[in-house]
């Protein structure tokens, strides 16, 4: 998507041969005007497929998820990093660790909010390692319900993530994949 | 606003005297037709309040602050409660007591993200008794900038938020305000 890879130029941060910090505009503060546009796009690379159903996982994929939800019209549910009191006890449960974080964490989605009749799309902000889909999916799969695909906004294909994921047979669409980083620049996979 | 009444007639769960459940449709599942229509409803309450830039907390205040921003024309920043290695080291910082959590976070704004020029306006999901607006209030007034008010989804008009941040001379909007829970219902105060 040449609106995202323009703006990752313009304003992302490389730091070091990994780190791309993206807080100006994807996860800290949002640029909601060019959430849509991703959106849009997602509905497009979806457009065929029947989705009843977005997860995504706190915090930074919530914002994502809900603005695209609108093209798909269909409703929201997070995985839960950190449960409060409030939450159900009842739920499906799936470890990921996360490197920037040096965490693991036991993401919660309660058992009412996905059932085996469910189409659902995966989306977040960052595909690394794969470690936050395969958690996603391993919840997916134990609500028996079905998984149309992932919906990555940037992909950062020297880690390997991709892989993980389609070899569990996951469809993965990203709207940017970076080949490598490096001396400050990021480098896009050419299609 | 009374589709939203209804809808926590309906689905919300009243636990004890002061735990209100809407995980269904608020902060677990996000029924993004409703967020839309309360984000109109919070442009029609600020239609004549010049906005830059709308300020939330992780989690449960993203999705909602996102979907109203596009009546609003403007960016979201959410404070964050858990940084990563990714987060800037310059940063406008509060403590925030989460009684549900029982913890007290440290909450953060990158001083990129908000400026002294900014009018904005705060967004969450409920207000109990006030700490979570209090916290983005100080952060605000760290950054020179404007408060114009407070959106707030759901009040617990009995747990005295209200005054507590109204004393700090911060307009507060709330979309359903709840007098009292007892014996398992919602009465929502009258206007």
């Amino acid at each position: 998507m040449q609106l995202l890879m323009d703006r990752i130029l313009k304003d992302g941060k490389v730091i070091g041969n990994d780190i791309l910090k993206v807080d100006s505009f994807l996860n800290h503060q949002l640029d909601i005007e060019l959430f849509n546009e991703m959106g849009k796009e997602f509905k497009r690379l979806y457009k065929d497929s029947e989705i009843t159903k977005i997860l995504t996982i706190e915090a930074s994929g919530i914002a994502i998820a809900s603005i695209a939800a609108q093209y798909f019209n269909v409703p929201v549910v997070f995985a839960k990093k950190y449960s409060g009191t409030n939450m159900d006890k009842d739920n499906y449960e799936a470890e990921v660790y996360s490197f920037t974080k040096n965490t693991t964490y036991n993401i919660k989605v309660s058992k009412q909010y996905i059932n085996s009749s469910d189409k659902i799309l995966l989306i977040d902000d960052f595909l690394a390692n794969g470690r936050a889909l395969l958690g996603l999916s391993s919840i997916v799969k134990q609500a028996g319900a079905e998984i149309v695909g992932a919906g990555i906004v940037i992909e950062k294909a020297f880690q390997g993530g991709r892989e993980i994921v389609e070899k569990e047979g996951i469809r993965v669409e990203a709207l940017a994949s970076i080949e490598k980083m490096e001396l400050g620049k990021v480098i896009f996979k050419e299609y």
